[in-house]
């Protein structure tokens, strides 16, 4: 079997986990579980070389100091960097025009937690068959909550062994239909992780979005080499419309498909998600950085440098980052990214 | 009238409001409620020249920088610097001692917050007057709830106009008695506030405590002016017994009276007192510093450089200082002295 061709996206502001996570230094980049990186993590998770070609990370100019820094190692990886954002079927479009039509590609986002990387290895070889079968593939996460931050696949008949056809994309629902979903067991999240061959995504893309694939062939045609660098021209990419690969492909495409995927994964959405996904004491306190707690529990402490003391708090979150200093309730932590200090950086 | 003498007790620690109150810049010299420091509002409150002579001000070398910086402007001041402490017994008594025998001391801890200078001033006289007639005179603070952390006046019958004889002193109640002296109405606090005439104070400490008495006249005797400073003898004073007045003396003498006063007072024994000294804006929040509270109720900010984002929280606490962070709810305030940053400073 050809090996899969690692495809992971860089982009995002991040101010849902801020004051940890800056514009200048966003969520991907750092320790944010366990010491390893979410970006680090997601190029290990698919680095095996039986089964994995070098990766390509597809980024921006803003963040291609922390993707090469932290790629150093990845014997073989390449870079696309996008002269401006454009949103994923964009991104995807030129890590395919870049490789061979046969390729398989494992569309990775490089701000998500995945506990169980054997899981997350079983799941992309199952996807990457359907996808050497044309089939264009999601993975569909277990759903373990009622989320109502998320789209769902809603599942449709089998196909290969152990995919099955996408009956439907659901957009983010309200609280009832999320309870609905969950309770039905036929809903998957989609997580943003997708398995294509090259020629099969293009050709989709073609179909369905011709401008788009024809601005990023005329981008990639005309871009230029630098080392592990590739450039795509600036002013061909500019035309490409900013879409989602689900707007633009998946939810056009009559070939979508899934592979469940239960892995211990997060989108570390938020400081709510991040303590979640953080291992705690036998209080279910979880404290990165100095810090004395009394009589608390499931409190999560994060400090860059000061000491941290907590008395008598349950469910709350404190933050130290250089000169900012976040203390949230749980349910207050979505509402982060829209105080001030978010919202200005 | 004779002019009342303020004699100013500047001692303590501070580990209830650490970590904005450290051992080496302790309580009386920050501006906890308001701009002015708690000893400059101490002083200035019986600052008025129609009742008051200068202060004497009664301190150890730790802080004697704090209080002559915080003095500065006030003519006539004069500063005893105990070598070593001794509490409250002590540092009366060498007060008096470098007083006349007629003349009327006030004596204040420097670490209390009283809202209402008119109330004070006006239980300042009629203390005095009754000192005046040898009475040794504590100020019996109205009480707003019933506090298990302070001492109480039993009420006796009336003298003057205004006083009382203190038919008994209690020690700190539990719960229950504390709510039973609340609901009498014959029970106040014992701030540490005192009127005495300086010749009465001397002959009953020299009753009760004579070995306290003769030591302090031998460090007064052998004693050295330094300008505005007075140094008693180390070696004499390191003799005296540490004892507080209370029960050195107030709890031994046939003379012990009482005024009421209803003057707003707090001893900011600890952040909840601190936060309910201090005026809250519509939701009762309190923030000092730079900071951005959203879907709060009854919070303290207390920033000294850091921007804190608090969300969702009510009845809780937020102290920047440093390199030292504290949160910490209502409840939990009574237990800041015992963390390791209070007791390892």
């Amino acid at each position: 079997m050809t090996k899969i061709t690692p495809v992971i996206l860089c982009g995002g502001s991040g101010t849902r986990l801020w004051p940890r996570s800056r514009a200048s230094f966003p969520k991907p980049f750092l320790p944010l579980v366990g010491h390893e990186t979410l970006f680090e993590g997601t190029v290990a998770r698919a680095s095996d070389p039986a089964a994995f070609a070098p990766p390509i990370v597809v980024t921006g100019t803003a963040h291609l100091d922390h993707v090469e820094r932290q790629l150093s190692g990845h014997e073989g990886a390449q870079v696309i960097v996008e002269p401006s954002a454009r949103n994923t079927a964009a991104a995807i479009a030129l890590a395919a025009l870049r490789l061979p039509e046969d390729a398989v590609m494992l569309v990775c986002p490089s701000d998500h937690h995945i506990a169980d990387s054997a899981a997350f290895a079983s799941a992309a070889k199952a996807a990457a068959a359907l996808a050497a079968e044309d089939w264009l593939v999601s993975f569909g996460i277990e759903a373990k909550t009622p989320e109502t931050g998320f789209g769902y696949l809603h599942r449709g008949e089998a196909i290969g062994s152990g995919g099955f056809k996408v009956a439907r994309f659901v957009e983010k629902p309200d609280l009832e239909r999320a309870q609905e979903f969950l309770a039905s067991g036929e809903y998957a999240w989609n997580g943003g992780i997708f398995a294509f061959r090259t020629g099969a995504f293009l050709k989709e893309l073609g179909e369905h979005r011709p401008a788009i694939l024809e601005a990023a062939r005329a981008a990639v045609a005309t871009g230029r080499e630098e080392g592990a660098r590739f450039h795509p021209d600036a002013e061909a990419f500019a035309r490409i419309d900013s879409e989602s690969v689900d707007y633009a492909v998946m939810e056009n495409t009559s070939r979508a498909a899934m592979v469940p995927a239960d892995m211990g994964w997060s989108d570390i959405g938020n400081w709510h998600a991040l303590r979640d996904a953080r291992a705690g004491d036998e209080n279910g306190n979880r404290v990165s950085g100095r810090a004395e707690l009394v009589d608390c529990r499931n409190v999560l402490v994060e400090s860059d440098g000061p000491r941290v003391s907590v008395i008598g708090l349950e469910d709350v979150i404190v933050v130290v980052d250089g000169d900012e200093i976040l203390v949230t309730t749980i349910a207050g932590a979505q509402l982060v990214g829209k105080l001030s200090g978010a919202v200005n950086q």
